[in-house]
């Protein structure tokens, strides 16, 4: 499976149900690639019914879904990947249960770990926080030069993350990056139809 | 795998990994039949390593290894079964996902829960709480009678559990269960060697 990782969706984990899927929908109808489904409430039983959704709709529209941390949840839906940081399951033992259809991400924030990731098999690395971001309480923002330093050590896709918006997203231009992930810039936005479409544009 | 439920260890949460395998150890050496790790830390990492020792440790003694939560954990270090609380995972999701060997256990707390656990393929349920408890914020006390009612429901076994320790245990004494599930009394103790010990001469 090739994935276009250029407009990549992380949902927000405070949204009920129903508004996650309509917001998503409408996410993906304005150009979104790929969807992250990212749920730190705990609780497993409404983690899971929310990703058997989101399965259902990524597969209406043919986008690829991706479970964050959650290995079992990615397996039980069929998710097409799993999205793991630096304090969830190693990828060597996410690898050992997964079919080798799955792709796994890392979140990295030095070349060290990017490098590791790489060399356990990541079939791509989240790279951030590139911006100051209020979405992930302990995200870190890189120092000046990071993102380079790391897009040089590796030679996997590598998606920005962490507070990017419409109006910084231009300074990510012309990185090496596969694409860029974007939180509550999408999904606290009151049309992320006109969002994501406005992304895209901005992405050519 | 025919499963010993008599004397089930449930490992307290807060524990560093070496005090928990030293506390461990020494219960399984005094007469603990079976080990579930339970981590609600939320570190994937973290939970994973303790598994991966504890997967050593009951191999050692070949006493099954039960974890809490996360289908993943158990898969990966190759645990015996899981098991999981009406908030996590659904049972017939996990039996997709885990080979036919691993057993799956289910918190129930009333018999409408038990006999969906049963139908569900559920291989043993833990009904609780028995008595009140302070290893689990969330853990209601049975109302007088449920736990009969819900052992009358059931075919498969039922482990007791919640607030047992050496003085009320006898209270338990005659009824239909498969054994009795301990966590601070065993894992809070100074000496989990002779508390175990003292357990086991109760349960005879």
């Amino acid at each position: 499976m090739t994935i276009d990782y250029r407009l990549y969706l992380v949902t927000d984990e405070t949204l009920p149900k129903d508004e996650l899927l309509k917001k998503v929908e409408l996410a993906i109808q304005g150009g979104v690639t790929i969807v992250q489904l990212r749920e730190k409430s705990g609780n497993g039983k409404v983690f899971y019914e929310k990703a058997v959704k989101l399965r259902e709709l990524t597969e209406k529209y043919q986008i690829p879904l991706i479970i964050n941390d959650r290995v079992d949840i990615a397996l039980a839906v069929g998710a097409d990947g799993v999205h793991v940081g630096q304090s969830d399951l190693p990828a060597p033992a996410i690898r050992k249960i997964i079919p080798l259809s799955m792709i796994v991400g890392v979140s990295v924030g030095n070349p060290e770990e990017a490098r590791e990731a790489e060399l356990n098999g990541a079939n791509y690395v989240g790279v951030g926080a590139v911006f100051p971001t209020t979405s992930k309480a302990d995200a870190k923002v890189l120092p000046p030069g990071m993102l380079d330093k790391i897009l040089e050590t590796i030679q996997i896709p590598a998606v920005a993350i962490g507070g990017i918006n419409l109006e910084n997203v231009s300074m990510l231009g012309g990185k090496n990056i596969a694409g860029i992930a974007v939180v509550s810039g999408i999904m606290k936005a009151n049309d992320p139809f006109e969002v994501a479409k406005a992304y895209r544009k901005l992405l050519k």
